[in-house]
C-alpha cells in the first residue's frame, strides 16, 4: 500500500473517530440535561448549555474535514459514502446537542418549583434514547448492520412512550390548571427526547447506507 | 470551454435547480398544511400528508446526484461547496416537509371542532416563515449574500411571535381547561413554524458559506 493511500485511510479513520467522539459528547449532554432537570441542578444545566458551543464547533470541524477530503482525494464507493454520511450524520448529532441545550433551558425554568409528579418516565425515555444513540454509534464504528437495524426497530418503543407521557401530562393539566405551565414544559422535554431517538434512527440508517449503499427512509 | 466542463457545469446547475424545486415544494406544503388547519379542510390535510413521500424521494435523488458528482468530478472551491451545501440544505428542506406533515396531522385532529380563538397569528407566522424560506431560496439561486443576511435577521421576529403565541395559548388553558387539548396542539403548530424559520435561516447561512466560504452558526 502506498504511503499516500495509508495517510488517506488514516484521515478517513480519523473522520470516523471524530464523529464517534461528537456522538458520545451529545449523548452525554442529553443525559446531563435530563439529570439537571430531575435533580433541579441549575449548575449542571448551565454546564450543558455552555457545552453546546463546543458541539457546534465539532460539527464545523468535521464538515471542513469532509470537504478537504473530497477536494484532495477522489473518494469512490465506500470511501465516498464515509464522507457523504459524515456530512449528514453531523447534522443529526448537532440537533441532538441542540435538544440537550433546550432541555437544560427548561431545567433552569423549572428548578426550584416542586414537580407535579415524580419524574420517572422521562428518565426512562432518556435511557432508551441514549441507548439507541450509543448503539447507532457502535454500529457506525463497526459497520454492524444488524445492530443498526435493531436501533431502527427500537424507535417504535420510544414513540409509544412519548404518546403515553403526552397523554398522562394532558390529564394532569385537565385535572388541575396549576400544573399547566410545568406540564407544557415537560411535554416539550418528552418531544425533544422522542426527536433524539429519531436522530439515532437516522444515524443507524446512514450506517446501513454506508455499509451497503442501500438508502433508507429518514425521520 | 471543453464539452466535459460544460456538461459538468450543466449538472451543477441542474443540482441547484433541483434544490430550488424541492424548496418551493416544501414551502407550498407548509402553506397548504396551515390552510388545511385554518379551513378545517381534511382533504387538503390528506393531500399534504400524501405529498411527503415525494419530498423524501427528492431528498434521496438530490443526495445521490451529489454523490455521483463527487465521484465523477473532482470538485474544488465553489463547485465543491455547491455539492457540500447541497447535501446539507436537503436535510433542512426535508425537515420543513416533515413539519408540513406534522401540521397536516394536527389539522386532521382538530377538523370539526370549533377553534378556541380565531386563527390569526399562526397564519401570520406562516407568512413570515414562508417569506424567509422564499428569500433564502432566492438568495441561493442568485448567491445574494445581502438577501441571505436579511433572512438571518428576520428570524428574531418569528421567535418573538412564537413566544407571544405560546404565552397567549397558555393563558387560554389557564382560564378554561376545555381549551387545553386544542391549545397544546396549536402550541406544537407554532413550534413547528418557528422551526421552519430556523431551517430557512440555516439555508441562508449555507448560501453565505457557498458564496464566500465563510461559516456561520447553525440553528
Amino acid at each position: 500500500m502506498s504511503s499516500t493511500r495509508q495517510s488517506y485511510n488514516h484521515e478517513l479513520e480519523n473522520l470516523r473517530c471524530d464523529i464517534s467522539e461528537m456522538g458520545n459528547l451529545v449523548g452525554l449532554a442529553i443525559g446531563e440535561a435530563v439529570k439537571a432537570l430531575a435533580a433541579q441542578d441549575r449548575e449542571l444545566a448551565h454546564k450543558v448549555m455552555a457545552g453546546d458551543d463546543m458541539i457546534d464547533g465539532m460539527e464545523v470541524d468535521i464538515e471542513d474535514k469532509c470537504m478537504v477530503l473530497i477536494a484532495t482525494q477522489q473518494p469512490l464507493a465506500r470511501d465516498l459514502r464515509i464522507i457523504g454520511t459524515g456530512l449528514k450524520i453531523t447534522t443529526d448529532l448537532e440537533r441532538i446537542g441542540d435538544h440537550a441545550f433546550d432541555i437544560a433551558k427548561i431545567a433552569l425554568k423549572l428548578a426550584g418549583e416542586p414537580f407535579i409528579k415524580p419524574l420517572v418516565d422521562l428518565p426512562r425515555m432518556t435511557d432508551m434514547a441514549q441507548a439507541m444513540l450509543k448503539d447507532s454509534l457502535a454500529a457506525y464504528t463497526s459497520l454492524d448492520i444488524a445492530l443498526a437495524e435493531q436501533v431502527c426497530q427500537a424507535d417504535d418503543g420510544v414513540d409509544n412512550l412519548y404518546q403515553q407521557i403526552f397523554r398522562e401530562l394532558l390529564t394532569y393539566m385537565l385535572e388541575d390548571p396549576r400544573t399547566i405551565s410545568q406540564a407544557t414544559q415537560l411535554i416539550f422535554v418528552a418531544r425533544y427526547l422522542e426527536r433524539v431517538a429519531d436522530h439515532a434512527t437516522n444515524i443507524a440508517e446512514w450506517v446501513i447506507y454506508l455499509a451497503t449503499g442501500r438508502r433508507m427512509r429518514k425521520k
